[in-house]
């Protein structure tokens, strides 16, 4: 079957975007790090490929020259994220390319790590290579919203899951919940784990229900994500399944435990005048720990913490094929709005079916 | 500029979907008879079409035989719905379609008005004219869904509209509940209400509100929709909104009105022993009158009342991008609902961005 990218011609945004596809196959992986593609081009052929698959490991361009080998001598390097120029766990990239010599080198958009931000594109330029920016910039940006987030403003990208029937409802008032959405929207939600790359929850969910935040089959992944609880009091047992192994996990802690389960991280966070965590801080935490995406799964009271403190990014919400009534429990506890104007106004990104259910994604606007 | 579809191979189904197509063309102005299609193809070639447009005028099969002349004999005629063989405001089609000779008669479903009820099918073959039934059926019955559901049940097919934030309030605890969802959805239950072909509603909302219930710009019909008012105690003033002439008006009344707007159409309906109105009985009156097809715009109280019923057929939900909060008013009461098994089960059958809204099509599913 021939490849349509490569059948097409290889216009620079055809080049860009087949690097963006390379990138993204590193979704799963990349944690800490941003996910970035690579493609060389030469002579209106492709002569090398890669991406970055796991963090320690080499970065994309370095595995697209190396495919190329010598051809890449006055060839067009497409690269989805502006080449390190520092020295990290892996030599700069942009020092491997002016070694490597090419004529051009096309940059979606320039990394905003303080250690890089700009001066790879100047370390090329000033090597005499030509250097262009800003090449489909807005999918490049979304491919990495998470790495952005913890570089640009210091906290992860929060995105909020819930589920719920058709009319907003969690749960009969008699608590009655199981099974409001379907095993194809559960399912759904392991992607999104994955994809976040970490889960945060609160002591109340973990106290009440026990979760295990792990993704699970049908859904495989090379990494689990990170597990992360929210946790003013430091309630939480040693025996609570989140802290099983197999995942890095991080107890959010107003105080200090009084025990510690093996090879959990505790981070203590500051906590505001009613004995709650500081929201805010608690993203500054995770920022600093590395997380650059988070899923917050957890109940309606939190969730309408989250929503109120202007925290929340994205809201990813299932909805069921069911009406229970407005005597059952809502999906969002939103204490204080009084008037239409005050409501959390939304845009809609994304809707699809999966299975019975509908899947709404929607981002948070300013209001 | 070719039609694809004269273009593409005359096959029994492509006719039959041209056929539909012509026949969804009078889906705002047939009522009360059923949106009918007829396409008559003689070697390979289309030699006739038409539609019915509206009641009292000639029906499809008048308008396509008129068409095609002499060409129809030893043709083959599509036609949506069986061919009537009763004498109405226009001669029986079957007889037309007998004295022109048609070599085949291919027809999408059965007419279950109990007045033709395959008699039209009888009469054709007894003239020794070739008759297949059921291309299409599905696409037909959809098409026709309220003339058969007054046909097939007495009463009219009901669709119940609602809108809502997306957490599935309407209206704020203080009552503040004006421009939830968009001007775009809101012309597009415009769009509903002239498919519907009647709109309905309670005494309650009149007295709220004093809705008009017709259809205004952008959306232009030849048809104003019937309105119907539920109102057990004929508490609906002469001077309310809905009575405003231009299209018919139907009060549904548990007493006899003291006083009687000018050509508002008074209909007794039984009560039940709480005093309301029995809707099934009220709908079956509506069936009687002729009313194919009913869009229920009504308060969170008279929703929940209807779907609580097991009466509505089709539930047509804006959701806006916001959330109010669960101190916010319900979309659905209903009381009495206190375990999942007995929640209000759906399909989802439809799924589009109006505006910044999205507007959910949902058929009930008997649980």
């Amino acid at each position: 079957m021939v490849d349509p990218l490569l059948a097409a011609p290889l216009t620079d945004a055809a080049c860009m975007a087949r690097a963006l596809q390379w990138a993204a196959l590193g979704r799963l992986t990349t944690f800490p790090n941003p996910r970035v593609g690579c493609v060389i081009v030469r002579d209106g052929r492709i002569v090398g490929e890669g991406w970055h698959q796991k963090a320690g490991e080499p970065h994309a361009e370095v595995h697209a020259l190396r495919a190329a080998g010598a051809a890449v001598r006055g060839a067009t390097v497409y690269v989805t994220l502006e080449p390190c120029s520092h020295q990290g766990r892996t030599p700069p990239c942009a020092d491997a390319l002016i070694a490597a010599q090419p004529a051009r080198v096309v940059v979606a958009m320039l990394d905003p790590n303080p250690l890089v931000a700009g001066r790879g594109v100047a370390a090329l330029e000033a090597a005499g290579i030509a250097v262009e920016t800003g090449l489909l910039e807005a999918s490049a940006r979304r491919l990495n919203r998470g790495f952005l987030s913890r570089m640009e403003r210091g906290r992860p990208f929060v995105t909020l899951k819930l589920g719920a029937s058709l009319d907003g409802r969690t749960a009969m008032a008699s608590g009655q919940s199981q099974w409001i959405t379907s095993e194809a929207a559960r399912a759904d939600v392991h992607r999104l784990r994955a994809e976040a790359g970490a889960v945060l929850t609160t002591s109340a969910t973990v106290l009440a229900d026990d979760p295990q935040l792990s993704v699970r089959a049908p859904v495989a992944t090379a990494r689990q994500p990170d597990r992360i609880v929210l946790d003013s009091q430091a309630r939480v047992a040693a025996s609570a399944r989140v802290w099983a192994p197999g995942a890095r996990r991080l107890w959010l802690c107003g105080v200090e435990p009084m025990q510690r389960p093996a090879d959990v991280d505790v981070l203590p966070v500051a906590t505001t005048a009613d004995g709650h965590l500081d929201l805010g801080a608690a993203l500054a935490g995770l920022g600093a720990a590395g997380v650059n995406h988070v899923l917050v799964e957890s109940g309606s009271r939190f969730a309408g913490v989250m929503l109120r403190s202007g925290l929340v990014d994205e809201l990813v919400l299932y909805l069921a094929p069911s009406l229970l009534g407005d005597q059952a429990r809502g999906l969002a506890s939103l204490p204080g709005l009084d008037t239409l104007d005050q409501r959390i106004a939304l845009r809609y990104t994304d809707v699809r079916q999966i299975g019975p259910d509908l899947k709404i994604t929607a981002v948070l606007q300013e209001t």
